[in-house]
């Protein structure tokens, strides 16, 4: 694949304040494949602002390198208290400055969402996600890392190009509520 | 003041989702002045997105204008919800990460922790900074900003030179645990 053009390119994010995933899909005609899939662990001894800059820098490199033309992050929308959701919004606000300031468009998912766009089932457990990664991006097996925060990245990366590749309701049997309901993260 | 070399430069920054204020001051000497305040209005049709891109490029001008020795944000701990904390975490995030992006050190401060710096109380209203501000800085009364926002960003600013200014403790009377104790927000 190393000579392919791509005719688009996502990069999948899955943020954390311990470990970050990254996963970047290219997509050939109708086809997706892995580029590339890699985890940030952020060391428990680093101070916060260190483990910011070390996403900023990580993703700022991978918007470099691999040029994506859009930027697919994993965004829980609740969590357990309103201090890890500060630290959270954080780590998501400097990769996004990243995608930001190279003029990236940003896309958001619920976990559920990308589950359900993966596996049909948005109950669906992290490993039958990665299952289903490997058949549908042709991985091979080997070359998968064992860290389900890659998997995860590049799994809202493919929920993104299944998302944006649905056709666009026309006519007039869809309504503006229906698309809005089914595209949430549009309307925020 | 136009031709004067500041000894250091600080730039306050007090960052929301509709509104971010900053302030810059310059320390010359002992002695801190304002050499600019202002606000950053978002606007309430602007995506999501949009506002954080803002963010990140007025924060990221500032800093190449006034090449800032260090960055103090205000950031409250405790937040209505996770929804909004999730919001504020990522304006703070883009924010951090124009600072980031040029290795100014990041300081941080709670709105209770500066009322007090300012004015010896930690329940002031923001009027009393303002007034405490217009002394302590020598500002002209006509050339201040009426709006909040940003003497809120001027005084953690100043908080932050008061803070980084007291004399360090010396000789075996005070520990570690102490200097922890007195300063959270170093060890995060």
């Amino acid at each position: 694949m190393a000579d392919t053009v791509w005719d688009r390119v996502v990069l999948g994010i899955d943020p954390g304040t311990n470990v970050m995933g990254y996963g970047v899909i290219g997509i050939k005609g109708k086809q997706p494949f892995m580029i590339t899939m890699g985890v940030l662990t952020l060391g428990r001894m680093e101070s916060h602002y260190m483990k910011l800059h070390r996403i900023y820098q990580r993703v700022q490199g991978l918007v470099e390198q691999y040029l994506p033309d859009e930027f697919a992050i994993e965004a829980p929308f609740y969590g357990k208290n309103v201090q890890s959701m500060l630290k959270l919004g954080r780590a998501q606000g400097v990769a996004m400055a990243a995608a930001l300031s190279r003029d990236v468009p940003i896309f958001e998912y619920e976990p559920r969402k990308v589950k359900m766009a993966i596996t049909g089932n948005g109950g669906a457990s992290k490993e039958q996600v990665k299952e289903m990664l490997i058949r549908i991006l042709s991985i091979d097996r080997d070359s998968l890392l064992p860290e389900l925060d890659a998997t995860d990245a590049l799994a809202v990366g493919l929920c993104h190009f299944y998302e944006s590749s649905r056709p666009v309701p026309s006519g007039g049997s869809k309504s503006w509520k229906d698309f809005i309901a089914s595209h949430p993260e549009r309307v925020k």
